[in-house]
């Protein structure tokens, strides 16, 4: 896709009023079945999201397209309304917010791996034998103390883990028609960042000199003994939710990603909890002075990661038992749902439907217990894509004008 | 559309393993009710699908888009996950494919109707009275006789049936850009193929010459005097299936238009078997080479052509009877489904969802019994679009990329 036509027709009819609407992502709340017992939603106690649900609309989302797993980045700005193909990050920016390094309109990000090369400049190990953090620092430290950066560019350079990094350049005038240099299999030597359609950019020359000063400073490394970077990109100029949908937005997030995609939609982030009850209890706090609050579970997402699917369980008890300290802010439109689906029986992010709540008001009725995926699936919000979820949102709240007359 | 963003951005996060994803088509096996007594599946007794059905995911799939009815061509690029309006393959070479002919990427192909001109030369049956495939042969064979082809250019005239024909060139720098001669109703002369924006195109001055020539050979015709041309097209250069899935296809299918699409995107043919039982034997030997295994059944579409619904019937409950022998080979992934619906109460092609079956892993459960239009209204695939087939099997079979950080 290459423009937003959805999004812009929406933003087009976004007129402001003094309703609230709180958007809970429990990250990766979604599941497939497990061994015949079902999913971690239908075999959680959720006894306040099941009342909750008796009078609420019930769905699923597709998350960016059928079939198609997204990466936490894509996942919120779905949910954020912005069509995530369109609004497509490169991955120097998101490993920028990963580890909440404060990109300016003057920096071009990349991410790094550091690799093995052999006498002959081929690579033997795109991940140098999969180093330790403590070794990524220590080979860090030592490049900046030796690299010597143009005039006018300062260069950072940051551990993410094991042996992925973050580069930065900062300076006026940089772009991002930058070579991705990973050859993508061993026994080729690295790409270089000024070929083919590359050449004209004067900041691919600058990377160009910058990774032959790495290869030079680390010859004698045994295993991190050059560098490869793909995913160059500046942070994206983007409109900012509250232009685009008249919304006065607070972000709630304890951990950086989350931080990050807010703040690449130009959020507020308004407080930092990590636990259930904390979330629930600074959501309702914001919901006193913003028209929309952004409120992230991270824990439903990492116990999935761990495939575990007890713990995933227990988190989801856990935010079940918290919520009513959100309801009690009365948010007007409140909407439960996740990025994408994390099965514990995959240990990573799906493709799958997510689950979706929406409290509101101008329903046809309450689609009733429980909340879960089956059920969801015959709710009155049907099967919609995760960037018609705010539009809906803003629908019931009354925030959306008639399209023509 | 213009541009089949989905499939493309599916395409780029496609990867290589050995899960096996086998897509039976029974053609045409959606309906809609018969006096009251339900479709066509409903009626079938079919113990195996139903079986399958219980630990299944079901759904419904658009073959093109709501209210449209596909042609053979559309319905199986849909399956094969091009998008149909975008994949448009011309009519010329659709007709080349249903009769087999093995075009080459030197090929101009045209669907050719012998039809009837007064002494004006104005058009009074675009049909030529229906003349019999005896008669259409008779009178090829006298062009073939008389023609005087411009050097270089190798001309073949084939009969598909009745009053329609084939029309290939063949030679080095043809184009396809020739204006299709068929007035569309009578009382009117034949077009001329070097008209407006095809007066520039050298092949449509050979083909103006070419249709002169018949007119000349054919003028002592009672019937069959005339020939109208349309549907111009070389053999498209796409993205073959193996690259656009990284999949290693074969094709199991007994006609020629089935194996004809199917050679449009390169999969290589490895069986023409026609029977349910053969189908499913040959489809179950090539999964033991192959990651993907299109097979075919055309029956369940011939009966819906022919109005039949008991026959239908039994060729459903045919296929029903053969399954255990393909799915003794375990195919990882299996779709079971059609590319479009041949209601028996229409004899022809339709445009309604059509009912789609998927034993997979990490679905959320089985959708259970029975398989049939209405229960699959209500499974947990939903109403998608067939070209979302493929990519939704792909991602079951862990043979999609995560999308974005």
């Amino acid at each position: 896709m290459t423009h937003d036509s959805y999004g812009d027709l929406v933003s087009s009819l976004a007129i402001e009023n003094d309703k609230r609407i709180c958007l809970l992502v429990m990250d990766g709340v979604g599941d497939c079945d497990n061994d015949g017992k079902g999913t971690a939603l239908q075999q959680a106690r959720t006894p306040n999201l099941d009342t909750l649900a008796a009078t609420s609309a019930l769905g699923l989302s597709i998350p960016v397209d059928v079939g198609v797993t997204p990466g936490s980045g894509p996942g919120h700005l779905g949910l954020f309304g912005y069509e995530p193909t369109v609004y497509n990050v490169g991955r120097g920016v998101l490993s920028a917010l990963g580890i909440e390094f404060d990109l300016t309109p003057r920096d071009v990000a990349a991410r790094l791996n550091f690799c093995t090369i052999d006498a002959d400049g081929h690579v033997t190990d795109r991940r140098a034998g999969r180093i330790s953090d403590a070794e990524n620092k220590r080979i860090l430290a030592i490049i900046r103390q030796k690299l010597s950066p143009p005039a006018g560019v300062e260069v950072f350079l940051e551990t993410v883990a094991e042996y992925r990094a973050l580069l930065v350049l900062r300076g006026d005038g940089l772009d991002d028609n930058i070579g991705e240099t990973d050859p993508q299999a061993v026994g080729r030597p690295p790409l270089s960042p000024t070929r083919d359609a590359h050449a004209d950019s004067p900041t691919a020359k600058i990377v160009e000199d910058l990774i032959a000063q790495v290869r030079a400073i680390l010859a004698d490394e045994p295993q991190a003994n050059m560098i490869l970077a793909r995913g160059f990109a500046k942070f994206p100029n983007w409109p900012t939710f509250a232009e685009r949908w008249k919304l006065n937005p607070a972000a709630v997030a304890g951990y950086p990603m989350y931080r990050g995609v807010a703040r690449l939609v130009g959020m507020e982030i308004v407080a930092q909890p990590t636990t259930a009850a904390d979330i629930c209890a600074e959501a309702a706090k914001a919901l006193a002075h913003h028209t929309f609050v952004f409120a992230h579970f991270k824990y439903t997402d990492k116990t999935g990661e761990d495939g575990d699917l007890p713990a995933k369980i227990t988190r989801i008890e856990e935010m079940d038992a918290a919520l009513p300290s959100l309801l009690a802010a009365d948010p007007d439109v409140l909407l439960i749902t996740a990025d994408h689906c994390t099965p514990p029986s995959l240990k990573a992010h799906s493709w799958h439907t997510v689950p979706v709540l929406m409290k509101a008001p101008h329903l046809r009725g309450g689609d009733g217990a429980p909340f879960d995926e089956v059920h969801c699936r015959s709710g009155q919000i049907g099967t919609i894509y995760a960037k018609q979820l705010i539009p809906l949102a803003m629908a019931h709240a009354g925030k959306l004008e008639k399209f023509g007359a």
